[in-house]
């Protein structure tokens, strides 16, 4: 496996708990390049947390910026299990997060490749980003969250209708 | 006054209180649209939250989402002294609020209008934009703010240099 993958491996581990809890499993840990240690993990809690702002990147990046004792994440790299939104991509460049390295991509909402390249566009920082890493593992385990979802739905009103 | 106005006279008393505390005078306030109660309020505070996260728009979408015990801010405008960045513009996606009212455009990280147009992208949500209220008072507490700065900086340096 190679050293993307192990970080990935990571992130979905905690994309897995994500499901376990009912909400969109989407996994990221913030890496501290020189060292290799993990200095934040964060999961989606869109649901639980009750706000549009608690996506993995956003927790992830935020223990992160909390244990480095500023907002500059300087020499550190994120890993998350599905393309960046918006303003998790924005979040990335506002913390100056060297490299982000996405599992799943998302033609919805990615806003480091599918809508929009915004690490691309003149901003004051720009990362590198790799995509597709264990993508397919990734995608899996979104499309099982959203498949288990929706036969608990069917299963509801099959017993609304008996 | 027009009503746009108003609630940009409160987002700057909000960018006047960073100011001073030291930090990049924005300030943001969300308003139910329907009954005009402000429901979130808030201002730049990167440097005492020691995070990137912590922007004007992103603490006022917090506040608001805690008020209201869910992530979709409905029937919700977004006021705010500078043009969002890419980060704010996400959150504002990702929150459904309807509609923002920005004063002073950013020329490097704007993304409503000025680096990019994000609420033209199809994304699953295209809030209403209007630039440029009360766009001179927003400027100028911006370039006051870093006047002030390099001044001091200044100062410092000749006392350094006696």
């Amino acid at each position: 496996m190679s050293r993307d993958e192990i970080y990935m491996k990571k992130a979905l581990e905690l994309a897995r708990l994500a499901a376990e809890q009912g909400e969109v499993p989407v996994g990221a840990v913030v890496v501290k390049r020189s060292t290799g240690e993990i200095i934040g993990r964060g999961f989606n809690r869109r649901e639980y947390g009750r706000s549009p702002l608690t996506h993995a990147e956003i927790v992830a990046i935020d223990e992160a910026s909390r244990k480095l004792g500023g907002w500059r994440l300087l020499d550190c790299e994120l890993f998350v299990t599905l393309e960046p939104c918006p303003m998790c991509a924005g979040a990335i460049i506002n913390s100056r997060i060297e490299r982000v390295i996405f599992g799943a991509y998302d033609p919805k909402a990615g806003s480091c490749h599918s809508v929009v390249k915004l690490f691309e566009l003149p901003y004051n920082h720009k990362p590198l980003v790799t995509g597709g890493v264990l993508e397919q593992e990734c995608r899996e385990t979104l499309s099982d969250f959203f498949h288990t979802l929706r036969r608990k739905k069917t299963a509801k009103k099959s017993d609304l209708s008996v």
